[in-house]
């Protein structure tokens, strides 16, 4: 295919005013293509980058036409033992973005093209250097926040996530084999499969595959965050809290009942754990127009939420019809403006006060234990899912085996049941790539950042 | 010195959501502290750096404790044939800014301090890598925005500057060994040097060191940019001929007379040229307090323009007792609203209308001529100065060199003249750092960003 013959280039390090840039080039012909503008020495153009062997840095110049661009370092990675299994150069300038400029201005004159978002481990992938699963990984490894979601997207890079799938691939195909064997052996009333021992064998993968997709609501908190939502009626003090906790002057807060009329929205980390930390308008029935947008947007918040902190005023009267309709399982009762004279006891709120900060510290150890609770009470699988792209796949598997079942239980033919067992296995192999399509790994690969 | 014996570490690339992160290791030791910590392997960590040879690439895996941190490339570079002159590492892990905090503390948990700004650079230059106007460069080289102050910059680093430098430092070591030859030689009577060829040759160098101390008013312009003000009277059109040179909408424009009150400062690039563009206040009396600091503020930004644009409204009677006092060298004068009935013809301004763009164009080529005529008024000279302590340098030694006129002049004995001609060279080896003290060092390099 001409298409993937193109030399391509990108940063591979941020553009800024750093040290270095690293700007990395892959494809056929990337080491005469470099060779073409780098010298080792300066003011003589005769070595060349032709001759150097895989795996050694070389310090030199980055020439474009007789005009030096920059003093330069290179790396040469030779095919298949590189990133992507093609010839790899990497590039060290200095930082800075006009150095940036004429470099990439150089290479496309050379003829090299501007990698796509992803296109390195795209390339890697195709040429079988890492399974899908493993160059999903590379996304998550760099925009992971956490202990917790480095550890997945680690395991999940390194292979043993795939091992698992594969593990459980190899169960299906054994299962499959047997039954499509029979098949041949049918005239001899050969009976290769007990039918019982498959039924058996199919519930408990069904159950295992089930346990995996619900591991998705720990992996997808792991991965993106608590998303943690601060209710209560307006002038409750709400804004007072969400930056005490932030730490930070966000929020406008002021004496005036209905100073947010927005949400606003902040990552958190506490105990290691990401929390997507929004204040919300206060609810009540308004005719201010802009107000009625905000509750209404602060509404959709709410139903995102994994916990809600409800706050109310310990000096005012309670009632708490505004928390009626939203699941008690994900409530944490919150009593502000303690160190108020006259503030009163309420026995299920936990008291604070957000201008002392009387209080607070409690208060984070509770949501916090909440959100350990939420991570480990689906975690109970040897692995965890992540990606929704995997949990998918394994639902549309799941499918397939409880089909499969129901064929057992019916007392379908073998070429039933082994034709579901297939299938299950085929959405199974689409988590590592083996069936993937086209659209599929574009849809993958370009929500990778340039570069990688 | 043990300070200097420390291994130091710092991100040499910027640290965010890239496809790598580039961390930087330099000092004795450093070899032996990464092969703690990188295995070439995953599950075992058998193999570490320690016996890598200089000027190799290996990847593997980045351990803290038994626990993998990353996947990442390590490259060697073994002293004296590195950028620093000391062993140095660099680890390319995944981009990401949980990443690298791991990374950061596994370094410091094996002994590795972080590096200051600018602390390879200076060790660079302490162990003989480069003098200190070659490592001066590299923070230029990072920080340059136009191919001008590129070009300077790369000239400063690949030692063509201090080349030049040196050369004229040869040329007064060679005088001051004359006269201190001859010195030897007085009860002979032999003369080595005459007096009126001595006498010549400090006027040339006199006259080369005025001239070299004036190309920074040019290096200072191709190094920071143009600065280009744009002044008049309220409600000209001031802030909408900013936003039309920005092609952006940055200051606010409306017809109240006053709206921009507080200057504006933006870069911008036309021709090939960095300016810093200012939008003042327009100028008037007034008892608005806050205006009034506007007008203030304005004044010092309109005292520090290279090039001042003069805006009148072409529909209003005009008087220019607003510029009496502006140096007309720097004006440019521009008739607004050109596109209005009632517009009158003014023979000195160049009409435009920042509303439909007519003129605009032209008006854009008369500045960059008028920046053009500044930048090369002052750059006659082989090199050009972009730096303020070289330019400090150049002037003390020239100073030195008026005093040895003097004693040459009034017939002062060869000791005399000696001792300025010495005192002009130290001067002048500053400025390659030859002679330069631990306060100027720290002043250069506390500069730099860090990791460079």
């Amino acid at each position: 295919m001409s298409y993937d013959n193109r030399i391509i280039f990108a940063p591979a390090s941020q553009v800024g005013e750093s040290g270095i840039t690293v700007v990395r080039l892959s494809g056929l012909g990337t080491i005469e293509l470099v060779s073409n503008c780098f010298s080792r020495t300066y003011a003589l153009r005769s070595v060349g980058a032709a001759d150097f062997k895989s795996h050694t840095v070389h310090h030199g110049y980055l020439y474009g036409g007789d005009e030096i661009i920059d003093e330069a370092v290179l790396t040469v990675f030779r095919g298949p033992n590189s990133y992507t299994g093609e010839d790899v150069a990497e590039i060290s300038t200095h930082g800075g973005s006009y150095i940036y400029r004429r470099v990439d201005e150089l290479l496309v004159k050379l003829g090299a093209f501007h990698a796509e978002p992803g296109e390195f481990s795209k390339r890697a992938y195709l040429n079988g250097k890492m399974d899908l699963a493993q160059a999903e990984a590379v996304a998550d490894l760099i925009s992971a926040k956490t202990a917790e979601a480095n550890k997945l997207a680690l395991a999940q890079l390194t292979g043993k996530f795939s091992g698992k799938i594969k593990e459980l691939k190899d169960d299906l195909i054994n299962y499959c084999s047997l039954l499509e064997l029979e098949l041949d052996f049918s005239e001899e009333g050969i009976d290769l499969v007990e039918k019982d021992v498959l039924l058996e064998r199919v519930n408990s993968l069904i159950a295992k595959f089930e346990s995996l997709t619900r591991s998705y609501e720990s992996g997808k908190i792991i991965k993106e965050g608590v998303n943690l939502a601060i209710i209560g009626k307006p002038n409750v003090g709400k804004s007072s809290i969400f930056n005490y906790l932030l730490s930070d002057n966000r929020a406008i807060v002021s004496d005036i009942p209905g100073t947010t009329r927005d949400y606003l929205q902040e990552p958190l980390f506490m105990g290691g754990i990401r929390f997507n930390i929004v204040d919300t308008a206060g609810l009540r029935k308004t005719t201010d127009i802009v107000e009625k947008e905000g509750v209404r947007r602060s509404m959709l918040k709410i139903e995102e939420a994994d916990i809600i902190l409800h706050v109310i005023d310990l000096t005012s009267e309670i009632s708490n019809n505004d928390i009626q309709d939203l699941p008690a399982e994900k409530l944490i009762s919150v009593g502000n403006k303690s160190d108020l004279a006259g503030a009163l006891q309420r026995e299920s709120a936990q008291p604070v006060s957000a201008k002392t900060g009387e209080g607070m510290q409690e208060l984070e150890q509770i949501i916090i234990g909440k959100a350990r609770g939420l991570i480990s009470k689906n975690s109970q699988s040897e692995i965890i899912i992540t990606n929704q792209r995997h949990r998918d796949c394994l639902l549309k598997s799941c499918e397939y085996l409880v089909n499969a079942r129901e064929q057992i239980l019916s007392g379908g033919g073998n070429e039933l049941i082994s034709f579901e067992i297939r299938a299950a296995m085929d959405s199974l192999s689409e988590i590592i790539g083996k069936t993937a399509n086209v659209d599929i790994l574009n849809n993958i690969f370009t929500k990778f950042c340039i570069g990688k």
